[in-house]
């Protein structure tokens, strides 16, 4: 199918047309970026959400419930689940998205699970450039799903307008957690399986810590008023005026279906917040600005590596460095040398 | 401090001039790349650890009981602590560095943290780079401590020549956390806080994701024999000739000091592995080339960005893609196709 035959598809709403755009930008096959270049003006409607958490959370049957609101809203729906890479993940995994099928008979919802393999920028760029496609096609909301709460799925994360945070009494130590750098980007706070042990006491460290943070912001640190009592669904207050956007912490059951709308109704509060405050715009061109870095670095890559054949002369060079005679940064330095030469050499 | 006073004060093992060093190499301020080729020809002797694990795992108190053993054994010991980003991790985080204080006042030891803040893949780099540097200045062994089970955690956890794996009874779901990918890069797998509820459940769990991978490697799923009695320290039986490693699982206590020593047998038991087997020299050439293709990336980033000053181009270019007249792939392009325009004139 040539790029041009895809686009026509999506903007029929062809749903295998869809699908096979995604395959077409995730292997980076000819006519990827192309296909991105055509769709560009399309995009910036959609309203991205990521789900984040450590494993475990119920963050899929989070992301149904969620799902299913939406749908009552008549808003179309899609999913992109970032799986990590692991060949036993697949099992599990597999059955969190066969619990949506009854989802996937609904042409307003579509679901994507995407392996994380491969380099780590890139499964971020990768899913940055699928949303991309899944906004110009006319989805309302996307939602992005991510595994575990380290430094690549807080990148992963970044693709998203709203950060929803995923924390549950079990998921260990709740502080521990929290500490992980995960905090910084919250913009709701949802404690799921609220109704098992220890869902107050994490609900009072994600307070005290949300209290630091902001009296961080106020230049000192002020004591946390107000904290929850145990029936209150909702803690801190928002949209303070002028005071920008307070996260929440929200109690939820995903499996009892409870608070699942009151989620909806907080990610679409800190829509609106996003949109009035001009923080959308200036987030999405940090974004902008922040892809188009890395698609010249991807340029450049394949150029060296592909076009260049680089990793010949990294063959090459291999040798002398075990031996001892060469050292990375020699052979590198040589690389690049070589590439500017035959630049210069009328290319 | 010039790179030839540097190199000079490290030759003669000189604490300050491997901080100084280390700051440079963090900090990529010139002059690093030339120290880092300096010291290539030293690089290789040292044994390096990686210690892995969720959050709350009680990694930083293991390494410490780790390098106590080390210390009786007559070998140095450097760590490389890679902490998240984020503000409030430091107090913590730097309380678990405090424990380790008395180490500090003996000079065979070295601890050092380092900020994951900037590029994902950079920070992998730098750790890598950093290493060698402790590995020419002479310590015996090195370990690197990562927090998380993310992609990130694990690319820089592919630094290590073996790679520990620590897990809690407490931390949730220990299939949920093997699950992550982490299974397949541990060479040792440690069950900390192993008197604890649950210690028995996560073992067993960690039994059966072993005798999956164990049949997976041999082309069928086995059966799993030999499951472990309470009692036994370590379960799975390695070095069955011809059969390649087979990670142990151990139980230990890092703070009443219980199954430390095994630990270290079993560290050390590896390493001999590794080098008999060959494994080591594979495993190191594969690093050295994946580092050789990073510093030529990383040499055309700081061309494109810093030389020829790309990010003009881009904050032009981001006009443009607000304006919906441009796209990021064709900012992008004419910043490649200028950049080649340019080195063809005559660079």
């Amino acid at each position: 199918m040539s790029t041009s035959d895809l686009l026509e598809g999506i903007e029929a709403r062809r749903i295998p047309a869809l699908a096979r755009a995604i395959s077409l930008i995730e292997n980076q096959r000819d006519g990827y970026e192309e296909l991105l270049s055509a769709i560009h003006p399309r995009v910036g409607r959609a309203h991205r959400i990521g789900l984040t958490g450590p494993p475990g959370g119920g963050k899929s049957t989070l992301a149904e419930r969620v799902i299913h609101v939406y749908r009552a809203r008549e808003h179309s729906v899609a999913v992109v689940a970032v799986d990590p890479t692991s060949p036993f993940s697949g099992g599990a995994l597999l059955g969190d998205r066969i619990r949506m099928e009854s989802l996937t008979l609904d042409p307003d919802v579509f679901i994507r699970s995407m392996a994380s393999r491969g380099e780590l920028g890139g499964v971020a760029m990768t899913t940055r450039e699928v949303c991309d496609l899944l906004d110009a096609y006319g989805f309302d909301r996307i939602i992005i799903e991510t595994v575990g709460v380290g430094q690549s799925e807080l990148t992963i994360a970044a693709a998203a307008d709203t950060s929803v945070l995923v924390l549950t009494p079990e998921s260990g130590d709740g502080v521990q957690v929290l500490k992980a750098g995960v905090m910084e980007i919250a913009d709701i706070f949802t404690i799921n399986k609220a109704d098992r042990p220890g869902a107050d006491r994490l609900r009072l460290e994600i307070e005290v810590m949300l209290g630091i943070r902001r009296g961080k912001a106020h230049g000192n640190i002020a004591p946390h008023h107000g904290l929850p009592g145990g029936k209150a669904r909702e803690s801190a207050t928002e949209g303070v005026a002028g005071a920008g956007w307070e996260p929440p912490a929200l109690a939820v059951s995903a499996t009892r279906n409870e608070g699942v709308e009151e989620l909806v109704d907080a990610i679409e509060r800190h829509a609106r917040h996003l949109h009035t405050s001009g923080e959308l715009d200036r987030r999405r061109h940090e974004r902008l600005a922040r892809h188009t870095r890395e698609v010249v670095d991807r340029s450049l890559r394949h150029f060296v590596w592909q076009e260049r054949n680089g990793e010949a002369a990294l063959a090459a060079g291999l040798e002398e460095m075990v031996g001892g005679t060469m050292t990375p940064y020699q052979v590198a330095r040589d690389i690049v040398a070589g590439l500017r030469q035959e630049t210069s050499n009328g290319r």
